[in-house]
């Protein structure tokens, strides 16, 4: 698609995006100040949370709508390849130009634009991060729902565009189910307005939806328009063991004939316990093959009512030290061990592969023995935490990133674990997307007939290809 | 696009779909008795709640997925129109064929395939009406929450399809918020399958909120996996008088601080109030401008809870005979003056224009103004009610069907509703869709680059234009 790309002497790839011209242009649009180009300057925006290094030929940091669309277009006239780029703490590489280019940064597009208290909606510029937009919310009584694990780093656009998910995906759904309008620029640099400011909206395709999670390859998202809610009183947890993971699974289903759909259900397994309790000490059983955690929010006397329900529900059905916080502050230390796994994991090796699949909750059991079983066939250590009350489990195999055969025996394990997911009625990413990282299996989750209406949607937003290229499709 | 398009001697227009050769074929695909073309067998599915005539040339009744796709792949060999049709009770004929060809109605496509009570989802057939899916869930205790006041009537492929709204949506949302998972067969009969059974689904574009709301012009859906809730144990109602719409209004914003949501939040002008009243003599009070209807569900404790609250809430900004019911009769008789309002509308004159508009819940009042204001100025009778919660009003001018003058005094004021809404920050419509009745003011709400991606899309899905022609883009 791009001329004369080939690999730079620092391993940059280069593209017209390098050519004086272009680079002149650029600065026009967004100011000199505003266009980077120094090799050490531009390596951080080749890399995210994969870890592997993709430096740009220039970072660009426009300020507004109208010098993205003036960016955009300028890359379709040269031809040169765009990604955007909020906090860059992606796990599939959405957010690196695998194919050089330029990157564009929403740094500077940190504005709220409207917080309408009494409508129940936020809109903003997408460079804010996820926290930022939460605690304007909560300024105001209101809660952005949405709260991926990132969300201190990650940018309300790139999480939109990645239609990240988060622990309250039980109660509150996923980002896309926040989102009422977006104002993108697409691939040929036109300006859109997707939605509006309202829940019911039925005017044309529901290009909203559409862009959620379409992961910068259909449009730059540069305004967002958020469905705030009214911010509960209060929340709680309860934490409690199991002698194993299909134990602790099962109790998630037993909330339902109550009535009760819990904000948050997070299952731990055994080798997350031993690593957690080898790093910090923080006293848990031996016996504990799984831990659950529960949590749920609404008014006080709401929340006292369900926790206690849940307490009574686990007992009932094989959890043991059955622990309630009773302030935020036992609430926050209940937390600290799911918090403790990612850094422990990495006792057991330089290389931490964390696949994110998904299967209807039911089948939560039956992944975490397959993935066990994947892993001791293949001589992988690997250890499942995350989201069991959506059935997304974050699987994380651990092996030594100089020892070439092992981390080829754990993307053997990947790829096992990719068509168990799919075979148990569920598929490849729950939260972290496809990328350049997923992109070789998503033939395993989506068909051809189904790929091909996908490739048509992004011919018609990017006829060029221009945005985000190297992803999803390869 | 379709050759040979003329208006039949009784009002049918004619394609190759008339061909003695093609109904032969589609004979093949679903048996003779499954191809009707007697014009008196066929005319009612040429008539939806618009109550305009365009009687399909035939109307074919696939059982599966297969007919469908081999249905639609003769569409293209023989170029004719296809219109997908549920229960045909839309308001913007979404589901008539106003460029002839045949009706493909999901009549015979009311399976049950999966209804997984431990994951929260039921997997079904396109031909089942919205009540039957809300029925099969709470026999196993969960709740379909959409709840579009069609719902008796309505199918779920066509609610989906229309991205159906309702009165729960303060709370519980739209459709498209609970639908995970699509077959669909799109324009060229190829057959695609979108997302899957989890909440959380990253794989590739999200061609199921792209589907949500499509009106039958991307694909017809033959199967849907539907997102269920755990039933709810109680649901408690309140019902208010208010000196104004404005009044009653204000008081939806007053929740908020107490973290409460209401389920749904409706309201009544006062025009409804004398229609109904006159009827029906509920005994309404003649003080009463306006009504407020506010609902709440939950435990039997946190219902009790927020309905005192709600009545509190209420009595302090300006409700009075503020009424809560104490039992499930006592429940619906509170919301039968809602359900009134409808047929004692027609009192006013034989054609009900009814508009689905919507806006940001604390515009109301002024929608409600302009719209009596535009009522006023074209000499025509206007009331209004609907779901103020959410903005979405319902504005009906009603007039004499044979009054040629009346009538186009009665669009003039639609138009002006449209143009009205769309500057208080609202769109042109909430639930109902496009269709060919709202086409014309598409433009008002959607700009042209965003309205060439739309058509872009299509094109994808349908290339020969063979899905619905006619509608969304005229």
């Amino acid at each position: 698609m791009f001329e004369s790309i080939h690999f730079h002497s620092e391993g940059r790839k280069t593209t017209s995006a390098s050519k004086p011209e272009v680079l002149a242009k650029l600065r026009e649009i967004v100011g000199d100040e505003n266009v980077v180009v120094d090799t050490e300057r531009v390596e951080p925006y080749g890399v995210d949370a994969v870890k592997e290094k993709f430096p740009p030929e220039a970072v660009v940091f426009p300020a507004t709508t109208q010098e993205m669309a003036a960016i955009i277009k300028l890359a379709n006239e040269y031809l040169f390849p765009v990604t955007a780029r909020g906090g860059g703490v992606g796990y599939t590489g959405g957010a690196v130009p695998v194919d050089g280019g330029i990157v564009v940064g929403t740094d500077r597009m940190k504005t709220i634009i409207e917080l309408n208290v009494d409508d129940l909606y936020m809109t903003c510029q997408p460079g804010l991060t996820t926290y930022d937009v939460q605690q304007a919310a909560a300024e105001v009584g209101l809660l952005f729902a949405p709260d991926p694990a990132s969300y201190k780093d990650s940018y309300i656009g790139g999480n939109i565009a990645e239609n990240a998910g988060g622990m309250r995906t039980p109660k509150y759904g996923v980002t896309k189910h926040h989102v009422l309008g977006l104002e993108v620029v697409t691939g040929t640099g036109e300006i859109i307005r997707t939605g509006g400011r309202t829940v019911k909206n039925v005017v044309g395709f529901d290009l909203t939806g559409l862009m959620c999670g379409s992961e910068g390859m259909l449009g730059i998202i540069t305004e967002a328009t958020l469905k705030l809610l009214p911010m509960p009183e209060a929340t709680s947890t309860v934490r409690a063991n199991f002698t194993s993971m299909a134990a602790a699974c099962k109790v998630l289903t037993k909330f339902t004939p109550h009535g009760l759909l819990p904000m948050a259900m997070e299952a731990i397994d055994k080798f997350c316990i031993a690593a957690v309790e080898e790093n910090f000490a923080f006293g848990l059983s031996r016996d504990a093959e799984a831990i659950l955690l529960v949590a749920v929010d609404g008014s006080r006397e709401e929340v006292e009512k369900n926790a206690r329900l849940i307490e009574q529900i686990i007992g009932e059905n094989g959890g043991f030290d059955v622990i309630r916080a009773r302030s935020k502050e036992e609430e926050d230390k209940l937390w600290d061990v799911r918090r403790a796994i990612s850094p422990s994991l990495m006792k057991y090796g330089t290389l931490k592969i964390n696949e994110d699949v998904v299967v209807p909750r039911s089948r939560v059991p039956e992944l975490v023995a397959g993935v066990e079983a994947i892993g001791k066939r293949n001589d992988t250590f690997v250890a499942n935490f995350g989201h069991a009350g959506d059935g997304n489990i974050h699987v994380n195999f651990v092996v030594d990133r100089d020892d070439a055969d092992a981390v080829a025996r754990a993307r053997k394990c990947v790829s096992e674990t990719f068509k168990l997911s799919v075979e148990l009625g569920g598929t490849i990413s729950g939260e972290h997307g496809i990328g350049y990282v997923k992109a070789p299996y998503l033939s395993y989750a989506v068909d051809d007939a189904t790929l091909a209406v996908m490739k048509g949607i992004k011919h018609t937003f990017d006829p060029n290809g221009i945005l985000n290229p190297g992803k999803m499709f390869v």
